[in-house]
């Protein structure tokens, strides 16, 4: 496979249940959140470097290959940043009932495509208190190199799982939560209107914006006001803001 | 010069007075700004799909240089963007005094080093109702090629200036403003203190934070509640919530 393909990549990795973490530190908060790595691919220089970390972070029968980091930069198409990177196996994502049942606030994201956006918004998630992401069939992976280095770790600790049908606003209303869907043309606005106790917020991706069956399926229609001219704001931002107006 | 090189070109293009517009819109919303076109360089198949437009937008003995994509793309080193692009002529910054004098909110960036967070901040800036942006005169280029187009033509609609002397308490003391530095470790919770009839909000780049003589000058550092575990926000999702926590 030619781990310089990033489409290819993306598939090949959640349809194997694999990830890839990249750096000591996220392989570390990778292992911390319970998953487990497969393999290592090291540089000689942080072989060295790392040896003691290395150790630590690798179960005796792990198996670690190193190479000159001219190779792992051919192997991967980019420098291997800070000289580590672990093949890690998925847990199974969990139900999201086990998610909804302790939770006060989550969110949802439908279709991004960008992993940065996603990443964006699980590091905001995790500073203002969204106790759980759920993201739709087609949205990008949280797992996935950028998702995760954007998210400083993020991706780890706040629990999130892929809903397998979408929407289902009979799954969020079952455990007492009403949905906003966020969008520029709502029928209320944040800021003046009163959360729910429970609330699962909506929110898609930039161009197409949220489907129409996420908007008719939502309780209500939520809209950031925004100032003459501009019609929308930035998803990982517009999706901060919703956090922190929501938050408790 | 080799236009392939992003600092160079960011150098360059600062200290000639020039930029570099891509893509029908942007060159059409630059041109809105007042900006004048000072040469263009489009693709052949776009110099025909967009006679009429590049007519438009062309003054009368504006050099037009139509070329192969494949040529464009070596030149530039990326595929123009729907085929064209315009070197543009800077205009003298405004006088800072001109723009707090007109202004309730103010944000002033400092150090910024990443063109995508400058263009997101703008865009955010547009569509919170900040009537003007300062940036320190070592933030990254608002004008420069990904800040446009991640601030989707923002850095076009908001008025902006870059500070000679930064940074310079006196000067928005002396138009009545009150400046409020956002940091992890403020004296202030944002939410929880009520805005100045006028407010500076002052945000520096992630890793360093800002500067300490950026903190200390402030009257006011103020820090966004978060979440157990998490120290800080990405810099541009932390602008977007200061700016919507303090619109009026």
């Amino acid at each position: 496979m030619d781990l310089k393909d990033v489409q290819l990549r993306t598939k090949w990795e959640t349809e194997n249940g694999v990830f890839i973490a990249e750096s000591w530190n996220v392989i570390e908060r990778a292992r911390e959140a319970g998953y487990s790595p497969i393999s290592f691919l090291v540089s000689e220089q942080w072989a060295r470097k790392g040896a003691e970390r290395l150790q630590t972070l690798a179960d005796p029968d792990t198996p670690i290959y190193v190479l000159p980091e001219e190779d792992t930069t051919h192997i991967t198409g980019f420098r291997v940043h800070r000289g580590a990177m672990a093949l890690m196996e998925r847990t199974p994502l969990p139900a999201p009932s086990s998610l909804l049942k302790p939770s006060s606030t989550v969110a949802v994201l439908e279709g991004l495509v960008d992993h940065t956006n996603v990443g964006a918004i699980f590091r905001s998630a995790a500073a203002l208190g969204i106790d759980a992401v759920f993201i739709s069939p087609d949205c990008a992976d949280p797992l996935y190199r950028r998702s995760v280095r954007v998210s400083m770790g993020a991706v780890f600790q706040v629990p999130w799982t892929r809903l397998v049908k979408y929407p289902d606003p009979q799954l969020f209303t079952a455990y007492g939560f009403t949905t906003w869907a966020l969008t520029p043309h709502g029928d209320a606005k944040l800021g003046e209107t009163t959360r729910p106790r429970r609330l699962a917020l909506i929110v898609g991706s930039e161009g197409p914006g949220l489907s129409p069956k996420a908007l008719t399926s939502a309780d209500c229609r939520i809209t950031i006001p925004m100032s003459h001219d501009v019609d929308s704001l930035n998803v990982a931002q517009a999706a901060a803001i919703a956090f922190w107006a929501t938050r408790q």
